[in-house]
């Protein structure tokens, strides 16, 4: 299979990491183009994997006939586009027009609700895309949205607790957690400094089957949950995710409610609300002595880019989900989940913890698609998707999933 | 007299208004040039004056020689320069070549100590411009500089306490604080944000006669200051400011300490905090996918202009310096204070309480170099000169100064 990866951050670097470890010279990775909107990364990346198999490209991602045309260059069959969210629309579109195959680890954008925005949703996270999923099915073609670890192996995990774990389903809670410190920072993100404003300052979302979709406030209902492998409680607050859009899409045996909560510690929340307050989560343009600038990419641009602290960050990465339901006439109360340690990613791949774990979901997707295990047409969420042979492939590279029992009390 | 008013912003707005109230058509009023590095603010504020000694002209105040040839070109006698202070050094030495007056309302930029800078002090607020004061006396011309309200008139008070009030000093404490808020935002300074940052966040500044000056952390040594006029109890931090760095230079007597704390309250000390925390401080500029910005300057742009907000405004801002010595043989100690009403203020000249504050030092000072009452020639602070004419106009001009005894515990 022949690979596009557009936007060679640290999740980039870490799925082409993980996709050399797994299969050194396998047909089904076959070419990977390393292409961002400066050689820099790529070239760096490159440098790093040392395979032949990569190459690279200069795309603008933004640029809708950039995208068609680095696919035809490079004779594409996987688009796969590892940017911010906020250029999901072009490089969407454009892998339609050029006909490939179309992966990406969050969903397009949501817009609040223009009068209500803290109790109604406004339009729903990939919304742009599931909209146009009628096109690509006529056009005999795959997109899949929101494959990284959360979204992506959450809603895996969800399809299989439905299929395999539980007779009756009654909640399901997507809960994510760390211990991850960077020494000698005061301030360090783990993640994409723009994607967590995103997430965190829009309206936090919830699924109730008999409401449907509702909204609240940033980091509302906040409390505490003890995370496994010596993470330990955390308090955890919710935000808009897309697997609350996502699961119960796809998922039923009577599920009742959906939430996702992620534990961001107080300090954190204290600067993203200072950010909010001074105007400096806004990602469109303003004039500042003459110059266009985004405030949020100001923001970005000053915090430490977290591609670069791996080397400096201590700690463990918890995303699951805890599961409420029956199994044979019983209560059944259970948290599936994946868990990194940074200094074994370090060690592994020389990738830090959060990206390395961002990028298992699409890596093993990839191979799934590649092997023609896992197939279909139209725009489709994770959950649309046999998760036993995806759960397999997280064994046999090496990253394995737990389940263990867990009270909600 | 010529004025070349430089940096049209709130104080500048709220100097001319008080010059126009003062004394229509007085000929030391004579013409007034509103210049800003764009046209819209001068010609705002010339509009509002309607008064035909004010004209407008565009200049770069950071390019010295756009400087030199504003003063000649509109033969100007005294520049005023209401800039921000980073842009102290074209203007200061822009008006020492075209041969002019040189008034400015906080001094040039200080540095930190390279290898201790919370103990020791670097380059001094003032420094730049006091090492030129050679020069300026030789020329035979005069620069005034920090001669704002505080630093400015704070300074005329500590020297008439001297002079006038004390037979022997002990210690004199700054103190400012306010109970100003703005109507529907959650965060709106009342007063430049890149100013507050550049005082608030560099080490502050302390002196005792044995010591000479020493630093410590920004908002070091918190405590509970009882506001006169209402106003208050008020948590005051110690944080960089002129006085400490002017007063000791001309002010003695036996004075054995001088300290400045201002009350900025616990939610823009987090505020300040945060941007710290995440870079956004920096004045230098950084590469934002391709485009050269400061960070600070975002920050700027970001919040609302304080020039504005006048409207929104509610309080009463208090400046003051509280003093401890004997008269008489007697203990004494008092806080002598200028205290504005935003409501009063936006009454009389649509300017809000801050800036029409920060505008009596200039506008007096100005008046009593037109009548020559205040002479002289080299690089000068406020204490420099006979504080009795000034406080005297002070009166005059409807914003007196209060003297009342308050007991230092």
């Amino acid at each position: 299979m022949r690979i596009l990866l557009l936007g060679v951050g640290a999740v980039g670097e870490a799925y082409c990491s993980l996709g050399v470890e797994r299969d050194p010279g396998a047909q089904w990775f076959e070419q990977v183009v390393l292409a961002d909107y400066t050689l820099d990364r790529p070239l760096k990346v490159q440098k790093k994997l040392n395979d032949k198999r990569f190459v690279v490209d200069q795309v603008n991602a933004a640029d809708k006939e950039q995208v068609v045309a680095a696919c035809k260059r490079h004779n594409i069959d996987l688009l796969l586009n590892c940017c911010p969210q906020s250029l999901n629309v072009s490089i969407f579109d454009g892998a339609f027009e050029a006909g490939v195959m179309y992966m990406d680890l969050a969903a397009t954008l949501s817009e609040k609700h223009p009068a209500d925005p803290y109790n109604k949703p406004g339009v729903l996270l990939g919304d742009y895309q599931f909209n146009k999923s009628g096109q690509w099915q006529e056009a005999g073609r795959l997109a899949i949205i929101a494959m990284g670890i959360d979204p992506g192996v959450t809603d895996v995990f969800a399809k299989y607790a439905e299929s395999k774990l539980f007779d009756e389903l009654e909640e399901i809670r997507v809960r994510d957690g760390a211990n991850i410190y960077v020494e000698g920072y005061d301030f360090a993100p783990t993640f994409s400094v723009w994607s967590v404003i995103e997430e965190t300052l829009n309206p936090c979302y919830f699924w109730e089957k008999d409401k449907g979709w509702y909204t609240g406030e940033s980091f509302a209902e906040p409390e505490i949950f003890e995370f496994p492998e010596g993470i330990g409680p955390q308090e955890v607050v919710s935000i808009e995710h897309e697997e609350v859009i996502l699961i119960p899409r796809h998922v039923d045996k009577g599920l009742k409610k959906v939430s996702y909560k992620i534990a961001l510690g107080r300090e954190f929340i204290e600067v993203l609300n200072t950010i909010r307050k001074l105007g400096l989560d806004n990602p469109g343009k303003i004039n500042v002595k003459g110059v266009m600038v985004s405030p949020r990419d100001v923001v970005e641009a000053c915090v430490p880019n977290p591609a670069e602290l791996g080397h400096l960050m201590h700690g463990k990465m918890s995303v699951g989900i805890w599961v409420k339901g029956k199994k044979d006439g019983l209560n059944k109360e259970i948290y599936i989940y994946q868990c990194e340690d940074n200094q074994d990613c370090m060690r592994r791949y020389n990738c830090q913890a959060v990206s390395l774990q961002t990028a298992i979901g699409p890596i093993i997707a990839s191979e799934l698609l590649a092997r023609g295990i896992w197939t279909g047409s139209g725009v489709r969420s994770p959950e649309e998707f046999n998760p036993e042979p995806f759960l397999r492939l997280m064994l046999d590279y090496g990253h394995p999933y737990k389940i263990i029992d867990m009270p909600i009390k």
